[in-house]
């Protein structure tokens, strides 16, 4: 079996923070990564933040001939900005969306308008049946408040529902590989999760070579779109983007090469974006025995990470049903307000308190403002009330799976 | 191989109709429905519309020794109203939530607030993988309207999702069982979509043996929750809760026996639900070759059904981006009338035309009218926005699934 020939992949993961009108210099960088992509010849794309489907057509013009096969993502208001770019056919692609995605009235973060959801997209090289997902950030810029993360529970959630995901879909692939900005260090109880309970494999602690950014990181101050100030309690910078890997079936995959770029792009003044790109080069090789069967080795870690999780999805739980407390309870009192006005002005109608002038320009005024405070905190209570549907029903699962990795023998 | 033992299970599926104010004799139904599964004790009972999980938790105190392991899908505003009840362990679970899901200002129909999904749960039984997915009506009471149907792309979005969410978790399956209220009629292009795409196959077709109401009608004017007046087109009913099932890997499955309810629960004077139960028994076997090989030998009948869903995607595409526009129309009109106010009210304050009286209470109502048109207007915009994109990304699978059966040998 050692004799099989062993296929050589390279990838290429960029979150290319191309937003229209929002995102700087943003033809300049989109024609820059297609230019490179042309010539640095890759085996498989994963592009995310490609809010623009412009951008995406014209990068699909100017890479036909070296990637003749892609896919673009659509989702949501503005779209999942996610897309694909392959040398091989693409058989087969899937969209899943979470179902927690931020607050639609967090407006500043927008996560929630922009569906948040990952790729999945199915292709056979050389008769190996190959999953590459590809996710975008779960929820943005929630890791510079590291202290109060609000967004946490949410978060682990979306890395729940993406293990879950990935499990559910990956029994019959060979090899599955995942490429994407989770917006978690290595160390948060989110990849914890995500590693434990899919199996997967972290690129930059397998590889055998390492080049690029110190420690891996993708988001470094020398990159000149980065926030320096949000960067302060991280001199070196951050890693959140990824690329993970596991192999399924008879197959063992290694990591050959990983690198990230390092700030400006070769001869450029400016990078690509204002994440660093990561790009892998992989072994694939058909073995007699599934290598990397971190599953069931380790099974008392992975209950507890699901336990640290289930607890903190707890908190999130706690919080929503706080909050779907107090919403409803304040379009309770709205309601009462505009009762109470329609029984003031019914009584002047019947011509009581006639003797005294009815303020009709601030009664109109109030009515409004009740009417106004009644159907946002209407809404608010509903979105509470969906969120809280499914932090319990997260819990429920995690629990279902304590239990059945208690269960194992 | 023959003589391999076979599994015969029993299956019991019904709409329950259990929303709390709203369905008529609710609690007595519930009560009703949970004697009877006692009584007969089949092995795995889908409910779908069973909104409240006080309901759930009643049934599940009440069935705990006959069905001991069960669950309940929570999802939306309302939840997805989805439970399994099992005589075998439920070893996993996965909600899969519809992008595409009626419009949230249909309040009449409900289906926006409901998170229509798909509840998938992983059973194995006597070492046989199972996958028994329940899944609720797509879209409410649409199929009255068969003339002019609103809600065909939207239905035609959700049964490809199904179709592609059961062909990418059933890999691992050796048998993949549905059970539903799918509200399309078994002729209807949503269901050969869904058939064909899957391989899926229908019990009241393939059953030796059938006992209930005539044609398998699953909604029938003998019920008396049935709304009489919208059957008046069918007057023998319609058949819209199927049970369908598959092997996948070297099984088969064979339907020996479909029954349904046939109105008043024996003894009783009223039905279970506004809905007939469906109850199949099943028999599986482990064999050499996987029988029910629809896919492959009827490759141009599903190209004419897929393009068939493909057109009607179409349809609504279009209507949608005209929806779209007409929305962002009103929205642009609203702001301008609202700017027209403003320089309006600016032009007063700087003393023009200060010789006529300024109508402060007319003014003031009017700024609202147009501030609400203009909320209003925007997030229909967003919403439409939404639907193309899902409705584009869909024609665009579909046109790759296209592809892929032409190009097939």
């Amino acid at each position: 079996m050692e004799g099989e020939p062993t296929l050589r992949l390279r990838v290429f993961d960029l979150n290319c923070w191309a937003i229209r009108y929002l995102s700087k210099r943003r033809p300049e960088r989109v024609r820059l990564i297609g230019d490179t992509l042309r010539r640095e010849g890759f085996d498989l794309v994963l592009l995310q933040e490609v809010w623009s489907e412009q951008d995406y057509s014209d990068l699909k013009v100017k890479l036909a001939d070296c990637y003749p096969f892609s896919h673009y993502f659509r989702s949501g208001v503005i779209g999942s900005g996610l897309c694909v770019f392959s040398r091989f056919p693409i058989l087969d692609t899937l969209l899943y969306q979470y179902s927690l995605n931020g607050y639609p009235y967090m407006l500043q973060h927008g996560d929630w308008f922009c569906g948040k959801s990952v790729g999945l997209v199915i292709m056979k090289i050389s008769g190996i049946i190959f999953n590459p997902l590809c996710f975008p950030s779960l929820q943005l810029h929630a890791e510079y408040s590291r202290d109060k993360d609000a967004y946490l529970p949410h978060r682990l959630v979306q890395a729940w529902e993406l293990a879950q995901f990935i499990r559910h879909t990956s029994k019959a692939a060979d090899v599955v590989l995942l490429g994407g900005d989770l917006n978690m260090h290595p160390e948060d109880v989110g990849i914890r999760l995500l590693r434990g309970w899919t199996g997967l494999r972290d690129a930059f602690a397998e590889a055998t070579h390492f080049e690029g950014c110190k420690n891996g990181c993708t988001l470094v101050p020398d990159n000149c779109f980065t926030d320096k100030s949000e960067l302060l309690p991280f001199p070196l910078g951050i890693r959140i983007d990824y690329i993970l890997y596991k192999a399924i079936s008879s197959f063992t995959v290694k990591c050959e090469e990983l690198k990230t770029t390092t700030g400006p792009a070769p001869g450029m003044d400016i990078p690509f974006s204002d994440h660093e790109a990561v790009m892998a080069t992989l072994h694939i090789q058909r073995q007699g025995q599934p290598a990397g069967a971190t599953l069931g080795t380790a099974d008392v870690a992975l209950a507890d990470v699901v336990t640290e999780a289930r607890t903190e999805v707890g908190v999130g739980l706690r919080a929503a049903q706080q909050q779907r407390y107090s919403s409803g309870r304040m379009a309770v009192l709205a309601l009462l307000l505009l009762l109470l006005q329609a029984t003031a002005a019914l009584g002047t109608l019947a011509g009581l308190g006639a003797e005294q002038p009815f303020p009709k320009l601030s009664f109109c005024l109030l009515a409004f403002l009740a009417l106004g405070i009644l159907i946002l905190a209407t809404g608010l209570h509903l979105f509470h009330t969906m969120e809280v549907k499914m932090l319990h029903g997260t819990e429920d699962q995690m629990s279902m799976a304590l239990r059945a990795l208690q269960e194992r023998p």
